[in-house]
């Protein structure tokens, strides 16, 4: 069983910073070092820090919400991030979120290339493709490309650093000192990539990365997302409401994998856990109500707002939640309304509610939730999980504490690491030079058939 | 006097590999931090990692000699590398190069405000616009864009991203757990940039940097590098032959620096020295004769041709250049065929010279090294020096080592920080916020007249 943390480059979730025994130092080096030692004394796989790349912004086009309230603002950018707490480690794979929407592909494998040289194989790549329009508002667009385009480039922008990272041979260093002879040439090679976003020539600028490729990371629930993780995903992560629901998507993602060629147990699905640990379920409970009573009504409703485009601060907050037609995407508004009736919850209730929603909730006791982490295993939902906390750095000292001893003892997790890299923790193979070709290459056949 | 020190992500120079007492580590964490310690205890105020963003490329458009003489190849990310070293140190400042033509000034302003952050106030952008066709290349242009496309663009990247910097006023944090007031929303401002080359929203996803804006650094000695250094550089690095035309730079810039209305005291200039350190002047010219030595005339001749796009292996090695017209750039292949003819040297012997040379040569003991420098101050040449090693981590070792002790003693150095920023270290005031107005206004008005 893997475990990877999920961790913010700033505030975590909506009300994480407010939490009595949360530090408050996200802008400070030493904050992202105390948490790295953290998850390396309890031998997590890996950290991984999302990223956006802008200030959230919500009803009426403002960003005032996610400053007063701190949500989703500020975020750092996640490489020097991970990069401070590799420094930090030798074993911990670090993760950073980068879109491909709004960086070049030279930079971004070259970027990925060196972290993996100077961290001894130990980084990861998790691959978006941005989701704001805000976002695309700082690089020129007025608005996110659709889906489709998003992802077409997404698919061009991984051949291009694939072929970028196999584009120095394993072998090209000599550095032979009496004969002067730094290279072997023959085993460095151009790619002169031309297609519909890229053109690049390459070669790159450093040698292939000690794991071949980083650690590729996806999270793509759509569709077209889970067809890009089939093809190029080492690790998926994921969210479900229920076991049942993560099973279909586990049976669902190997299913692609194996029809892509690629073998479905190199590929480690992770659905998110956030776990509020007690000393016993009572406990557990009681911690958890206090968490969620830090919750201000008006920065729920913000986060709400960011997600389904429906303001209900412009409502009676201690009223029912108003019949709305056409809000939201996917019937995400209309679920909610329609649990607030279920439960007979008023606009502030909701608020309070959606702000302190927090994903894949595990409250209980540390034999609880190493309970609930088996089964999911068992039912093949998950090859681990990625382990997010309500507050840093305390939750995780929390899980790594109180979980990880009854996990350890279970057999389920190490208590040392065996390998080096971060392919090795997660038990996946290095990539062989040209395996871009298998996985590109059946998306051209896709197109073609 | 300000010490700065060189440093490439990769190996030195033409040779530097090659030398007997070069370690071999700089695709490993442990070399660069070996480095920077090396610097924090000689008080330096920063290291500067140079970039390229592609395998260099010479006659027949081809990378082969770069891979096999291991001249300007490979090279890390500089960002990652210099991230490792303010890990391992508390007061060195860090400065990395990034290219205004293949960035965006979105994710450029906010890496280096992030670095700022988790460094304390140490970070620097050395400012370039690249100039070679292969960087284009890698990036979708068939060649590199004429000097005043470049600087055109790199002067509105600057202007946003200074406007992205001040985007938050310093006082945006409240942080209030009680009330859970995050921010100041309206200390918070869009900065809806709309502009030849680039549109941006903002604001920055980031709090504004310790430093108001990290260090720029710039290197340009043309005319459009001069003014634009002018507007924008706290420190301009530069090479000289001679300490007169040294002084003539100095003078030059300081005075466009005080037309534009920015005060040129604020500026530093720093030449390139390398210095090659012996017990006596005759045990130092030893000591450079050996690192000459090492030199293999191809690779000599493959570093002049990449600069000055001439192929000399073409010719028999052990006769003389030949006459060749409009080859090289504001004949520079010119000054080497007399040079040559004058000291009557072969081809082998000119590839020789050519991949030994090195910047701002200072060949001589401790007192002779120390007088040099001194010289060059008081003529008003500089406020201090870009140190280069000939090999690393040694040669740094050796200025350390031999020269500081002797350079504080006469007390032109500091023995120990004194400030925490890289601004405090080189004497720079903390840029105000909406200082890029008159910065960038100066240069609107410019053209208006």
């Amino acid at each position: 069983m893997h475990l990877a943390a999920f961790l913010n480059a700033g505030p975590q979730g909506t009300v994480g910073w407010r939490h009595p025994d949360a530090g408050d130092g996200f802008l400070d080096a030493e904050h992202y070092v105390q948490i790295a030692r953290i998850l390396e004394d309890a031998c997590f796989d890996l950290a991984f820090v999302p990223d956006s790349l802008a200030v959230p912004r919500s009803l009426g086009d403002t960003f005032d919400p996610a400053v007063r309230w701190g949500t989703g603002t500020p975020r750092l950018d996640p490489l020097p991030v991970i990069t401070i707490m590799a420094a930090a480690t030798r074993h911990l794979g670090l993760a950073a979120t980068v879109s491909t929407g709004y960086h070049e592909p030279y930079n971004l494998a070259r970027t990925f290339a060196t972290l993996d040289h100077l961290t001894g194989g130990r980084a990861g790549w998790n691959v978006v493709t941005s989701f704001q329009d805000a976002e695309a508002q700082n690089f020129g667009q007025d608005a996110l490309p659709d889906r489709t385009a998003r992802y077409d480039r997404a698919e061009e922008f991984l051949e291009v650093t694939a072929r970028l990272w196999d584009s120095w041979s394993d072998d090209v260093l000599i550095r032979d000192k009496g004969s002067g002879t730094f290279g072997r040439p023959e085993e460095v090679s151009a790619i002169d990539h031309d297609g519909a976003h890229f053109r690049v020539r390459g070669p790159l600028g450093v040698p292939r990365p000690p794991q071949g490729y980083p650690v590729v990371i996806q999270a793509g629930a759509s569709p077209s997302g889970r067809d890009f993780a089939a093809r190029w995903a080492d690790v998926i992560f994921c969210s479900h409401e229920s076991l049942e629901s993560a099973v279909d998507f586990a049976r669902d993602i190997r299913a692609r994998v194996a029809a892509r060629g690629r073998d479905p147990e190199q590929v480690r699905i992770l659905p998110a856990a956030t776990t509020v640990v007690g000393s016993d379920a009572r406990d557990a409970r009681r911690r958890h109500g206090e968490f969620v009573d830090l919750v201000a009504p008006e920065a729920g409703l913000s986060r709400m707002a960011y997600h389904v485009n429906v303001d209900l601060t412009e409502y009676d907050l201690d009223g029912p939640l108003p019949e709305l037609e056409e809000v939201g995407v996917d019937g995400h508004y209309r679920e909610i309304l329609e649990f607030a009736r279920r439960e007979e919850l008023t606009i502030r209730e909701i608020g309070k509610w959606y702000g302190a929603r927090t994903e894949g909730n595990m409250v209980g006791s540390p034999t609880d939730i190493a309970d609930t982490m088996e089964r999911w295993l068992e039912a093949g939902a998950a090859d681990g999980f990625m382990i997010q906390a309500t507050h840093v750095p305390a939750a995780f000292g929390d899980f790594a504490g109180e979980v990880v001893p009854e996990l350890r003892r279970r057999g389920l997790i190490r208590s040392d690491y065996s390998g080096t890299t971060l392919r090795d923790h997660l038990g996946l193979r290095r990539p062989e030079p040209g395996e871009w070709r298998q996985r590109a290459g059946s998306q051209r056949s896709k197109e073609l058939s």
